[in-house]
């Protein structure tokens, strides 16, 4: 951890990242914060405009606003067109992230012939196996796991405990969150008569750069083929990838959601918490699907789809569920009635 | 391992826990068993109606009864307002946990200026890293992780493989299972133009005292603010809480269920297995969700809420489901026979 | 890594397997691949008809296939009645999994009176503690943690960082993959008044032979008695099994399922992704349950079952879901029509 706090003039933000300023550059910025908490040494920001009633009462020192909300606001401001941009670029400055200095941990076990830049930093119970590689400014926490013929790319970061089972290959600037598993092998199985046979899961991960991969995520090897993330896919915690699946670029998901077996989901897609999408589906760019939803058809149409039934009052809700048990012969009933409204 | 294997009288087991005694309080009690499973020597309880009729083949030394049970149960008996009450505080006498000596096993790594208490026991391969802090009596197990700036309440206890990643603060008697993960990034993001950017994470997470999280959960940290757990809280396996979560005092949540960002969840609610919470909701206190229902709006009245449909023969259901893509025009076409009907 | 690549003539692989060979039995084989990838050295198969196209275009030196596609394909085959199974034996030939030397890592920590066999194999930074055993050929990769009374079978393989808690029997050949947590405690809570306590987990878990277990998958400790899986049961990544659930042999679970405490499922069915069972259930022999799905109930009939909704745009399923709420009242709106009709 840096022991000094960081600090910066609102001019000196607003160059560094070309916006503009409203109001006195010299104010002084040591934090950021919510428009309810901030002090008067902090900057804050307006995106969801639900909280436009707190930009009268913050006491923050300048906040980061949209144009027509700077004019409103009493204090200095960076004018942004979207001011969450602008604050996530700033609010980057004050992390305080845990320095990792370039080097092995000598609590950690290299294979001999794995290649671990000079420049990366292996943390402590780290294991490295065989045939693996660890490029320029990756850093790997403490208890992580690269295992035979894995690849981590330049800057990528596996926070802690991360476990590359075998032939994952990590872009650049990859970040994987602890608990993640990448690479275990995929659920092939045939049925041989009355038992399971394990089908071999010889594929590999790929991993393009700028993705990141959540706490306890899991993503399978490939039957044959590798499973791929293509760039800059997020995703957040406790999904589960399947082995052979494809995710374009761009694609965020939220946590706990699932892809089965060699399903394709395009670029710039968005899945919803908790939602699941069937084997061997196509799903074409820019589609939403919301939380919980279940896909299980291919979907060639960019848009937003959903699954699911509303939230009621159990009371109510176990009425409406009784007749959806019946619902095909509700509609033939209907039918009946319009038959016979059309003979009379 | 204690090598002695625990026994009590009857009498004494009455008066530890202030239960009346029917029958010989000489009884010799070794351990407790399920009615079925029961040998001459252990105690058993009956809390559901549904195993009443075993009562009268048990094999058990003594039962945990309520009056009216006890009244006919043949052997001695101790008697309790709530018998699976009685019996959770009687079988801790005979549960068997591992012995963990208090200092910091020779394998751990521990930062110069982490704060360790005496009584703290640190097992083998943990790593506590710069600023965190055990307190008295607590217990890391094996492979666990405390990160820079977390702090460990006293007679807490991470069972095995538990990370802390960073500004994670447990109160007083929290048991966190193996493969949690807590103080993870949020899943925070913004959209500049095509590609994301990471919003820094900078709040932490708060676990009050007596809080249970279970094995794979994940708990993220807060953007700015922290995510927070009140006391007594009690998460399953396999729960992903976002951050800024709050949830109140005394819920349970079963395993695999989920909380987006910013949602907050009151006192003593109950969230069934499989459950999600959408973001930025709010469910007030006493609040039960039924297993895999999806909550999509805030709660205002405490009760018992779900969403969902019945399960049935998947060709019943296909035909039915089928229908509920017309629902709205099956609406319609009953509105205008009831139109019709109206005009006649 | 074995340095050598493996390599068999098709007639080799046709005796080894039992399977019928048609066209030149000394054609090389030196690796399996998809239709679509294979080079000239490799061997494919066709199991799913929809590929059935691609047997004109490949590039492979011959193809596991059934009588009557062997029949038009130009080249060498080896005819199965399975090719899905015939070439998940063959497969296993190419698998170049790690060799792991017999032997207990210097690095690893294992208790005085914990017994290990001879040939079986302790990773780096294993911990296995007092009372545990692992049997003949057994292997421990990096990070496990075998706990108090635990015992892993022979030619069981811990891939990497998998934890058993406590009280937990594995078969013989089990395979368990990163990040699984067995034996942790169940999920038992008893309310007293106004807050919760804990109920003590004393039972174990049983894991039977040919087993195996997902990334991140967790399986509790019996409340008393033990959480059992029969032998040859297949779970996914993710799956939560609570305490004292029973699952039949041959029985295959998709990622991200979970069952609930005291469930009872039989042998040979499956569970689809993300599906739930509810607790004290029984489900029969031979039931498949659907993605998502939710058994609410017992299944005393083999067959398929399903629950949920069918995926839709948002706009259509919006109103769909929307009539949801109202279908009782919809249904009653029906049978008032209907009783006007009748009166007529």
């Amino acid at each position: 951890m840096s022991g000094t706090q960081a600090s910066y003039t609102l001019a000196n933000l607003a160059k560094r990242f070309t916006l503009d300023l409203r109001g006195h550059g010299d104010v002084r910025i040591d934090g950021v914060a919510t428009l309810a908490a901030a002090d008067e040494s902090q900057l804050v920001f307006l995106a969801n405009p639900r909280y436009r009633g707190e930009l009268a009462t913050t006491r923050a020192a300048a906040a980061i606003l949209r144009a027509d909300d700077a004019e409103h606001f009493p204090r200095a401001a960076l004018v942004a067109k979207d001011p969450y941009v602008a604050y996530a670029k700033i609010a980057a400055l004050f992390e305080r992230l845990p320095a990792s200095a370039p080097g092995i941990h000598p609590s950690a076990i290299v294979a001999p012939d794995a290649r671990i830049a000079a420049s990366a930093s292996v943390g402590p119970f780290c294991v490295v196996e065989a045939g693996a590689a660890i490029d320029d400014g990756a850093v790997l926490g403490p208890h992580c796991h690269v295992g035979h013929d894995c690849h981590v790319g330049a800057q990528s970061r596996l926070v802690a405990r991360v476990t590359l089972v075998a032939r994952v290959r990590l872009g650049k600037r990859v970040l994987v969150h602890p608990g993640a598993v990448l690479g275990a092998d995929g659920f092939g199985l045939a049925c041989d008569a009355d038992h399971w046979i394990k089908v071999p899961q010889l594929g590999g991960v790929v991993v393009g750069d700028d993705c990141e991969i959540g706490a306890n995520t899991t993503i399978d090897r490939g039957a044959l083929d590798d499973t791929v993330l293509e760039e800059d896919v997020r995703l957040d915690n406790q999904i589960q990838i399947a082995h052979n699946v494809r995710i374009g670029a761009h694609t965020a998901m939220a946590g706990c959601s699932a892809v089965a077996g060699s399903a394709k989901i395009g670029r710039g897609c968005q899945i919803g918490g908790g939602a699941g999408v069937l084997g061997h589906l196509e799903i074409t760019d820019g589609v939403t699907i919301t939380s919980m939803a279940l896909v299980t058809h291919s979907i060639h149409e960019p848009g937003e789809y959903s699954s699911g039934t509303p939230i009621q009052d159990n009371r109510s809700w176990r009425r409406n569920a009784a007749r959806f048990k019946h619902l095909d012969e509700l509609n033939r009933r209907v039918q009946t009635l319009e038959k016979k409204d059309a003979a009379q």
